[in-house]
């Protein structure tokens, strides 16, 4: 842009979306109508290419191809075919990315790889505000590897300004999100990883709030490890299948926990005792769900033709302007932005209101779909594949109108659990 | 039946078709056309109803409804709405069961918590022909849990035939297929469980290849634990998302070790420390492939109006038919049964053929759908609720003209990996 600080018209904001080299990838979504959408940071909507790839798997290579399809739809391949997908999306080989699992599992397995990887170190450090089940697969981990007299390895939560100071000789490796699931904070991937090696620990990237909504050059800056979800800015769908990767130097050493017979090296010779696959391949574990990774595979089809590049420039645009509207429009009712300026922003916008729960609902009502995170926190995901300028004009406008009208305080809106 | 051992002829098996009192439910599923499908025991064909929930999460829930449907559409509740379908069908009650990952990785997680509720033992005892995966599981976990010095936990293989002795007073769990991926013998679970109590071990069932297509008594046979995929006879889709039962008992003591936040007593609380729910949710893990989840519901509809006794009559009564008509048109052919006598048999027949891998190539050919198990085995899955009797009749017709014609010989059938 520059998103001008003098009040702004909603013309300006049109011209905007006209001047979007993003504006024709929109039509690859299917949008409800009257909803806005800024809850791709925690469900992706869906493309049409994927709602075709899902109707073609059920139709001809389920229902017609039936257990043919693992050879004649290459189902077998589909796991290393989607990493190789999204290696192109995080800066990797395609032999460094595998689909498997959820991301809770690909962190079990990746924390325990680290483990033996140092095997004269002993502890996981992170931050108590990474995502929770990161800390508690951490904990799990820890738990699990450590003998009954009680030694072995152990999970060191910190606070960030501690973080440096806190990967001392024993620490094996180091685990962060990428992007913050709350502030929506973005981290010094190349220095937090330089310092980590520095000091001879690895280091683990969760991906899950940055995978798709920017670029990401996991080899530059020579990360270790990593895993991610994919029904985020990926839009693989709900609860789709996630990611692991592991840096080529490592992929001779590094062992899976968890052995299951699409991790060995010949499954189909159904040999007594493991031998795991050569490479990336020894971190599937068990059967994959082919329609869930059929549905991913046709979300990938989005990202072909885009450069992402062009996306994090319109996530920040987005999120300058919404920040600068919320600034205009919103003063002196309750609210406080958490985000954090351009440069160290993620793909959403956090901010803090003490009726936060009941403004998100009053929103949805209105057709502005964000999203809430105790205590406090309003999230809108800024999605530059679908998201218009002219939305994020819409949503402030809404956002004012409640609060401006306390139409939250409705007792209708009573909380209930909902999923990242 | 019973099925004569004088000659059999085409009008007598037709007629046995006409008697089925599950004729009906063939009209359940989408089968293509000029297929006889013997492979229900890897992959279950398509559901009608499958295809229409999945077609409809996509559209709807997805499409329209997005993040909403986590409450809306009830997707939180998924994979405990689908334990409670499926624990009708194995003799468990709804709080027993729950769907979660792989059978591989739910595997994991109970023999783990096995060891932990036997804490003065340290040997895991299974046998050598179990289905791989759940050995490499085993092997893996014991060697994760094995402390820097190698004390720990083992896993102890033995022969069927050695099983019983081997269960001693350093036995944990004892973890057993209920029916053996090759040969289709059908293990004595109620007499098998009760030796492992009286031994002081725990006992954990593998169901993979028999639920669906028998009844099963979890409970009336005081089984400790269990585990299960859904994509054989239960029709759940490629890859589907596997089942775990824990016994109502063991509820409040056994511990995952994968502490994922959809285990988690309050997940949306993003607590920073791990608290496992009260029940079988602690056996959750991380978000789970809703697509694959839908499909699976879908199947299940079909098993809503069927009685697992007749079932397994119609099983038994296939596998006769099938090994009579074997006896009566392939004598002196290098074919040997191997599967056992009729109360000892699982729900496929197996039959030993050192062409065997181009034999089932060879049928494949003619439309006679069955499956190749290295080194010689030919498998046919016997499910009784789409296959009839003139498909029997018909496979076992093809297999004579496949013998007699010697047309395995052809050097296009080259040996490739496929899935159970």
């Amino acid at each position: 842009m520059p998103i001008s600080s003098t009040a702004l018209h909603f013309d300006a904001v049109v011209e905007l979306d006209r001047a979007d080299p993003l504006a024709a990838t929109r039509e690859l979504f299917v949008l409800p109508e009257g909803v806005r959408y800024f809850d791709g940071n925690s469900l992706g909507p869906l493309p049409r290419s994927s709602r075709e790839r899902v109707a073609e798997t059920v139709r001809q290579e389920w229902g017609q191809d039936l257990i043919r399809s693992w050879n004649l739809h290459r189902w077998i391949d589909l796991p290393r075919h989607l990493g190789a997908r999204i290696s192109r999306l995080i800066g990797a080989t395609p032999d460094e990315v595998v689909i498997a699992d959820s991301t809770s599992i690909n962190l079990f397995k990746l924390l325990s790889a680290a483990l033996d990887l140092r095997p004269s170190r002993r502890v996981i450090v992170s931050e108590s505000s990474q995502f929770p089940t990161d800390l508690y697969m951490a904990e799990g981990l820890a738990s699990l590897r450590r003998d009954s007299a009680g030694s072995g390895p152990e999970l060191r939560l910190v606070e960030p300004q501690d973080l440096i100071d806190a990967i001392d000789h024993d620490v094996a490796v180091v685990c962060l999100s990428h992007v913050d699931f709350k502030s929506g904070e973005r981290r010094d991937m190349a220095e937090l990883t330089r310092i980590a090696h520095q000091r001879g620990a690895l280091i683990l990237w969760d991906l899950s709030h940055s995978a798709g909504a920017m670029e990401i050059d996991l080899d530059g800056c020579d990360v270790d490890l990593a895993v991610g979800c994919t029904y985020k800015f990926l839009n693989g769908g709900p609860g789709a299948p996630a990611y692991l990767f592991v840096a080529r130097r490592h992929l001779s050493q590094a062992r899976s926990p968890l052995w299951g017979w699409f991790g060995h090296r010949d499954p189909f010779a159904f040999e007594t005792s493991y031998r795991p696959a050569s490479g990336i391949d020894r971190f599937q574990c068990g059967t994959p769900p082919i329609l869930s990774l059929a549905a991913l595979d046709g979300a990938l089809d989005v990202f072909d033709e885009v450069d992402l590049g062009v996306v994090r420039r319109k996530s920040l645009d987005l999120g300058d302007l919404f920040l600068e509207l919320v600034r205009q429009n919103c003063g002196g009712m309750g609210l406080n932005s958490i985000s954090p300026e351009r440069e160290r922003r993620g793909s959403h916008i956090a901010l803090r209101h003490e009726q936060g729960y009941r403004i998100v609902q009053a929103l949805i009502e209105r057709g502005i779909i964000g999203d809430f995170r105790a205590p406090d926190v309003l999230r809108f995901g800024l999605a530059p594949l679908y998201l218009r300028y002219v939305d994020v004009w819409h949503a402030v406008r809404a956002l004012r109108d409640v609060l401006e009208t306390r139409s939250w305080a409705d007792p209708q809106f009573e909380q209930r659990g909902k999923v990242t």
